[in-house]
C-alpha cells in the first residue's frame, strides 16, 4: 500500500515535470518570435536561459523514468506511460532547441531593415505553441480525440509555410536584395514547422499508448501516421 | 539460467533488429541522393519501399523493448540498454523521414534542368551515411571514442551545408530563375543536415549510456551535448 502510494506520488511528479517543460518549451517559442516581430535583442537572453532550464528538466525526468523502471517494475499500463514520457520528454526538449534556433533566425533579420510586416509567421507561431500544449495535455489526460485534433491541426501549419514560401519567392524574385533575409524567414518557418512535427509525435505516442498495437498498425496502413 | 539465455538471445535480436533499421536507413539515403544526381525516378519506388519495412521495424522494435521491459525486469545495465534503444528507434525511423523528404524534393528537381553538377550534396550526404553507420555501431558496441567522433564529424556537414547556402545565393541573386530550383536544393542539404542531428542524438545516447550520469552533467555544461 505505502509502496503503491510512493509510486503514483512519483508518477505525479514526472506529470508535473513535463508540464513544466512544455510551459518552457511553449514560452521559448513565444518569445523567440517576439525577439522578431518586435525586434527586441532583450529576448535572446530569456531564450537561452530557459533553454538551460529545459535542458536539466530533460535530464532529471530521464533519470526519474530509469528510476522507476527499475525500483517498480511497474506492469503493463505504468511501463507503457513511462517509456512513452522517456519519449516525450526528447520531443520537448528538441522543441525548445527549434525555438533556439529561431532566435538564432531573428538575430540575423533584426541587424537588417524588415522585408515586410510579419503576419503569417506568428499565425503559424500561435499554431504551434497550441499544438505544444496540446499535445502533452492529451498526454497527461490520456485524451485520445485532442491528440487526434493535433494531428489534423498540424496540417494548417504545412499549409501556412508552403503560403509563406511562395510570398518569399515572389519578393525574392522582384528584388534579390532581399534574398539573404528571405532565406532566414524561410528558416523561421521551417523551424516551426518542425515544432508542430515534434507536437505530431507526441500526439501519435499518445495514441499508441490509450489505443494499442492494433491501432499503430491500422494508422500505419492508412498513412494517417506520420511518415 | 534457461531464463538468462533467453534474455540475452532476446537483447541479440534487438540489436539485430537495430542493425538491420539502421541498414535500410543508409540505403534511402543513398538511393533518394542517386535518384537526385542520376535523374532516376524508379528509385523513388525503392526509398518508399524501404520506408515501409522501416516503419514495421519501428514498431517490432517498440514492443521488443516493451515486452523486454515488462517480462525480464531488467536491472541496471540492461534497463538504460533498451531505454536507449527505445530512443535510437525512434531517431532510425525518423532518418527514413529525411530520407523520403530528400526524394521528395529530388522528384521537384529532375522535372527541370539542372541548376549545376552536384558535387557537395553527395559529399555530405555520404558523411550522413557515415555518421548513421558509426552513430549504431558505437551503441551496438557500447564504443565511446567512436560516439564521439559521430559528435565532431557532423560539424563538417555543418560546414558543408553553410557553404552549400552561400553558392546557391549567389546562383540565386545572379539568376532569378534559379530561385525555386535553388530552395529544393537549399532544402535537401537541410535535410541531410537533421540526419546529422538525428545521428548525434544517438552518439549522446552512446555516451550517456556507458558513461552514466556524471559525465551527461558535464557535456551539459561545457556545451560539447545538443542544444
Amino acid at each position: 500500500m505505502v509502496v503503491h502510494r510512493h509510486f503514483d506520488e512519483e508518477l505525479s511528479t514526472l506529470k508535473q515535470k513535463l508540464i513544466t517543460m512544455a510551459g518552457l518549451a511553449e514560452s521559448m517559442i513565444h518569445k523567440a518570435i517576439e525577439s522578431l516581430t518586435k525586434r527586441d535583442e532583450s529576448l535572446f537572453k530569456e531564450v537561452y536561459a530557459e533553454e538551460k532550464k529545459v535542458n536539466l528538466l530533460e535530464i532529471e525526468i530521464d533519470d526519474l523514468c530509469l528510476k522507476l523502471l527499475a525500483l517498480k517494475q511497474p506492469m503493463a499500463t505504468d511501463l507503457r506511460f513511462i517509456t512513452s514520457a522517456m519519449k516525450i520528454n526528447s520531443e520537448l526538449e528538441r522543441i525548445g532547441d527549434m525555438a533556439v534556433n529561431i532566435a538564432e533566425c531573428a538575430s540575423v533579420l533584426i541587424k537588417r531593415p524588415p522585408l515586410k510586416p510579419y503576419i503569417d509567421i506568428p499565425r503559424m507561431a500561435d499554431l504551434a505553441q497550441r499544438l505544444v500544449r496540446d499535445s502533452l495535455d492529451s498526454f497527461i489526460r490520456q485524451d485520445v480525440d485532442l491528440a487526434r485534433s493535433v494531428l489534423t491541426r498540424d496540417d494548417e501549419i504545412d499549409e501556412l509555410k508552403a503560403q509563406i514560401l511562395r510570398e518569399l519567392v515572389t519578393f525574392m524574385i522582384s528584388d534579390t536584395s532581399t534574398i539573404p533575409r528571405a532565406l532566414q524567414i524561410v528558416l523561421v518557418s521551417r523551424h516551426l514547422e518542425r515544432i508542430g512535427d515534434h507536437a505530431t509525435n507526441i500526439a501519435e505516442d499518445v495514441i499508441y499508448l490509450v489505443q494499442g498495437k492494433d491501432i499503430r498498425h491500422h494508422i500505419e496502413e492508412t498513412g494517417e501516421r506520420r511518415k
